[in-house]
């Protein structure tokens, strides 16, 4: 396999049934390509009770000095049903021009362009002047126990220290060249069990009716938007994902009722004063009904979801300009930066250094027929090039 | 048997496992009892799709003229965990002066005790002047498809008038003679089905989340008291006995969400006008948070559980007369006309004649343990018999 061309080692990367949490024999490919290319390879793996223990990658070559490291994934998400597929979601077939297969935007194919990248350089340049290095778990699909987290622990603990990240993760909404992110929003989740006292629905005075307390704490969640977002984020929202109370007799008043919700929140908040907010609104919610009833209404007990995720923004600086002029000389395009979307396991590696994400176009990501066209691949494959070029440069 | 003795033909009813819909040799019982007293008896049995088929038992006797029916069921709840009973819950055990067994109050104790007071009416007077009946169903815990109320259709179709009828239902919540019903609030269920669109939490603005919209509804629905009660009922009560999301999933806006509402109204509203009341009331919290929004939300579709029942109430009459004045004379209490708890099949009744509700201390009814007293069984046979000399001599 020629390390220099993304659509070869993408194709071994897709053929690797690396389900989370299964290896599949990514990351084993990944220690032979790299291995072959000089770097030093660990393979670590991570083990906590209750979830499946978890390989990982981590591959560093070079010498002391400015240190750049891109992460990623090589596990991906199950196909689904194999007959929403035109091909073996494991088989990299190329129809008109795109690979099809599980992982190939989501991010099996931001990895094989990071590993052309430097391949390519590397033949043009030599060694950069300073250090480079991958960081790649196979947990960042599951549970993100085992992975990223636990990678740059281990990686610190050995002495590593990184001046910039790179998240090979598919950023751009519909055309390579569009979207940076440079940071993201915290997400907070949070069950409010409402408890209280089941009877029989003609009887009410002798029971307590939990849900009416929920459409209460649920309204005063809902009441007011949290913020009006600020210079780099969107404003800050809040889901109600479900009410569960979990009662099949419309003849019986349950005893309890859980509401689930999830904010994405921007940098307004961190996670204790979101909290104290949102602390504030359902005890504010639990009163009203309180009020309403007359007399004393259900209780309720708050189970926050861990781990959340604080927001984080990557100040402006050597990394973002670099990629930023590397996707304009590549693509023509100046990409927007955002802070929109989803969690990634950036918000890991920004306690670690400044981290930006650039990847591929996310259309079919988690889909059946996941596919990436292959001049994205190649394009893809020389901003990350110019990108090594540029910010080896502006740092050596 | 001494169909005199309503302990001997209360445990021989308890003894015939007639959990519901199964007969379990209860009607067979009551049809040789009946029979042996010059009864005529017939056990029409009714069927629907979707529904097991249902035995029931019509006894007769006597001339044309004042027509008093009894009306009850033989069926029973299931006896649940029989680890929870001291006793085999179809034993019929008597300890401590009371019998132990399912249906012991609801309400195999109360045709025991009309049975009974019937027997020794005819042995101390013969026949009264005019037409007795006993109009029993094995379907009033089950759906109530195949029973009361196609029993007296089936009668009326027969030629069967009646004058009035008691329902031998438990009525007294602490001690024999407190507590007549002469009325029902009606019951009206309801689910209200949110439709909404899927997504993912980080990207509300391309998902419609139901969840949002149901609780804007449930708050409409709750917002205000229904009515303040009027003079023979309390107020009407709305109790939203579930809210199910079926979403297990905290990062996924769910496709919809279910409301599941139960109505106990009184005679200010008829089905149709709190029907109308409701639907205004969830309109405007669909219209409140589609204004919120500020763009189209959720759509939603009601699903009104049928049948739903009117609420009723028994002009006072010889019928209410005749009871209070039995209940007064056997237990030196004055009995409270009520129109409180649940409902039972005298509202299938009221579209035929007059109807009163009178039996035993309900307080064990569906628990492990369901026992009477042997002195409230006796009680309770005094007073049935009190109220056929009572009502046959005011109605002759």
């Amino acid at each position: 396999m020629d390390p220099t061309d993304p659509v070869a080692v993408l194709a071994g990367l897709i053929r690797c049934p690396s389900v989370t949490p299964e290896e599949g024999g990514a990351l084993a490919l990944l220690e032979r390509l790299l291995g072959s290319e000089g770097f030093t390879v660990a393979r670590p793996v991570f083990t906590e009770p209750g979830t499946p223990p978890v390989e990982n990658l981590f591959a560093a070559i070079g010498v002391a000095g400015p240190h750049l490291v891109f992460a990623g994934h090589t596990d991906v998400v199950p196909p689904g049903d194999p007959a929403e597929w035109r091909h073996d979601p494991f088989g990299a077939v190329v129809e008109d021009g795109e690979m099809i297969g599980r992982g190939a935007v989501d991010m099996k194919g931001g990895i094989a362009a990071f590993v052309a990248a430097f391949a390519r350089y590397r033949r043009r340049h030599g060694l950069p002047p300073g250090r480079l290095s991958f960081l790649v778990t196979g947990d960042e699909e599951g549970p993100g126990i085992n992975g990223t987290a636990k990678l740059l622990d281990w990686a610190k603990a050995k002495g590593e220290r990184f001046t910039a990240c790179l998240v090979g993760e598919p950023t751009n909404p519909e055309a390579l060249g569009e979207m940076i992110k440079i940071g993201r929003r915290g997400s907070l989740s949070c069950e409010v069990r409402v408890i209280g006292r089941q009877g029989h629905a003609a009887y009410p005075h002798l029971a307590d009716n939990p849900v009416a307390s929920a459409v209460q704490i649920a309204d005063a969640l809902l009441a007011e938007p949290l913020d009006g977002g600020t210079e780099a984020f969107q404003p800050s929202n809040l889901e109600i994902t479900a009410i569960e109370t979990g009662n099949p007799s419309v003849n019986v008043i349950a005893s309890r009722c859980s509401i689930f919700f999830n904010v994405r929140f921007n940098d307004r908040w961190s996670v204790p004063t979101l909290k104290a907010e949102l602390e504030g609104r359902i005890a504010r919610g639990a009163a009203a009904e309180r009020l309403r009833k007359g007399r004393s209404a259900a209780g309720y007990e708050l189970f926050w979801r861990e781990p959340p995720s604080e927001a984080f923004l990557t100040e402006s600086g050597g990394l973002t300009e670099a990629l930023v002029a590397a996707v304009v000389a590549v693509t023509g395009r100046r990409p927007e930066l955002s802070t929109s979307g989803g969690t990634s396991d950036a918000r890991f590696i920004k306690d670690h250094c400044p981290v930006v994400e650039f990847g591929l176009v996310g259309k079919t990501m988690h889909m059946s027929n996941e596919r990436v066209a292959l001049s994205d691949l190649r394009g893809l494959t020389d901003v990350y090039e110019a990108l090594i070029s540029r910010w080896f440069a502006a740092n050596a």
